[in-house]
């Protein structure tokens, strides 16, 4: 029997790993997600990932071959293999490559998880048909993937951008990466948590926030009590709107893209955090590049993107010479 | 008689505007400059450029040929061929291809100052044999141009980007943009005059600043005196170097360069900018691109790096299909 070809995309974030079994065409079979346990060593974790591709694979043995991994993941170096020093995952330097081809020996892609948002939106998303655009991921921290001209943009040694490191507030928040005051300490799922901290901290009003250990607060919480009225939680999205929207005009204003698009856990918070977003970009931007940006949420569903874009670059490192894996580790050419 | 072709180079800066005749090698055959002055109406500058290039020909006009004007300016539109609105120019928006096509009838090309200069350096400078890199112009503002994969980044409208107005300080000095902290207003030639005049005002040190009015100030005077110690000189480089490096190492993190080439008037202070600047940067990089990224000054002599730039975008436009002019300005085909 012929069997149809698939890949796999993972997105590994600071809180959890997701992976899909993707058709040729962009479509997932099936998708799934571990937590990621981020002070695990990187060995148990890879062991718990393989086994559950693995095991969630065995439906699909009979009409499906596996022929590539995609991977996105945090400071992924896609050059090396690596990913280094992740600043919310405490894996250090590895070769996550290396490590994972001892459980699939199959072609294996690995870049840093914006920057598969940013393939994934250029190819099945928002960014078909743009040139110049940047995803900003709102997860654990704040990634940022930027395609130039259709191409993801990289340094020489293979390093993405790291926009969630710019420093917005000099002697500001500490940061995971040792400094102070970076992006990502205010505009992602852990910042918003310690805004609300601050601002309960500052003011006086009732909130069931109160109620919150810090151990216990997500942006889900934060999101749900906003859209019931909740004076700190709506504060806390403006404030993280005002910080990234600021942000964001800076940078839009040496890059000029036609777009940005939000992406992962605390974008899902959508109008409570994309309208006061826009508005502090638009005020904060030149005159000449103002009305000229716009700034989306990911229409991917079910937050794929950056799943779709590890699939995709995967296939395009396939590309001519495709090896195929089936369940048992039996390497058989596929063509 | 075989005419050789030659190209003018032109750099409109917010002082003075630098032309020269660059043969096809990328040497210049001459050089000369006119003040820009500022204030005057873009039709009476022009009528002077104009005349001064057709002048400065007449003495090669029986051995070179012109076949294009290539200019460098701020805020310019390399697909409409505008001047929109330049922050220390007031000539509002002007269709300055269409306004210099008057004068001579040869191809002409635009494009940002700080654009050309990079593309001077991609070309003849530092910049040979680089793919990611930036180049910052210090002139009477601060401008960015940008080389990625080997191309100039432009956006979707022709705009470039402008990194001098990042915001650095929230409500800090008002900026020619009408916004306040923008980085031009603190990293530029008229920038360092205004924190010789904040820290006079802070300070009692005695110096010989206090004795030269904001309107007589330059990059050039307080370089003077910081050479021979003069205090209020010398830590006015010191906090001009920490805000442009702090500034480039937020910039580096999102874009990753190999490195940057400052360029333009302040530039021409060497070590007493770039100290201050490389160490800043350094201090602020994330440690996963300390190292990496090397901030040198421009090495094309006499600041023509905008200059030679201009003369290569419009070669690049000609193309294969030249068409000259002579001192006349009757047009004859050249090939």
């Amino acid at each position: 029997m012929n069997k149809s070809k698939i890949t796999v995309g993972v997105d590994i974030g600071g809180t959890n790993t997701v992976f899909g079994f993707i058709k040729e065409n962009g479509n997932y079979l099936f998708s799934n997600s571990i937590p990621t346990q981020a002070h695990e060593d990187v060995h148990t974790f890879i062991t718990r990932l393989a086994h559950e591709i693995k095991n969630s694979f065995k439906q699909y043995a009979d009409n499906y071959i596996l022929t590539g991994i995609g991977i996105a993941a945090p400071s992924a170096n896609n050059f090396q293999g690596t990913i280094d020093t992740p600043s919310n995952i405490k894996w250090g330097k590895v070769n996550f490559v290396t490590l994972i081809k001892k459980y699939f020996q199959i072609p294996i892609a690995i870049t840093n998880d914006a920057n598969a948002a940013a393939l994934g939106e250029y190819e099945f998303g928002l960014g078909k048909g743009l040139k110049n655009f940047i995803v900003i991921t709102l997860g654990t921290g704040l990634g940022s993937g930027i395609i130039i001209s259709g191409n993801l943009l990289y340094s020489e040694g293979g390093l993405a951008g790291e926009f969630g490191h710019t420093i917005v507030k000099p002697n500001g928040r500490l940061c995971n990466c040792h400094r102070r005051g970076c992006l990502e300490t205010y505009a992602s799922a852990n910042g918003i948590c310690r805004t609300v901290l601050d601002l309960i901290a500052r003011y006086n009003e009732p909130s069931e926030l109160q109620n919150i250990p810090f151990t216990q607060m997500t942006g889900e919480i934060i999101n749900d009590l906003a859209l019931k009225g909740d004076h700190i939680a709506v504060k806390a999205f403006q404030y993280t709107g005002k910080i990234l929207g600021k942000a964001l005009a800076n940078l839009a204003t040496s890059f000029v893209p036609e777009a940005i698009i939000l992406f992962g856990g605390l974008s899902g918070s959508g109008e409570l955090l994309l309208k006061p977003t826009r508005f502090h970009f638009e005020k904060n931007l030149l005159n000449i590049h103002k009305g000229k940006v716009k700034i989306f949420k990911s229409s991917i569903e079910n937050g794929m993107a950056a799943v779709l874009g590890a699939s995709s670059l995967v296939n395009k490192k396939i590309n001519n010479h495709v090896m195929g894996i089936n369940i048992n580790n039996n390497i058989e050419k596929n063509n």
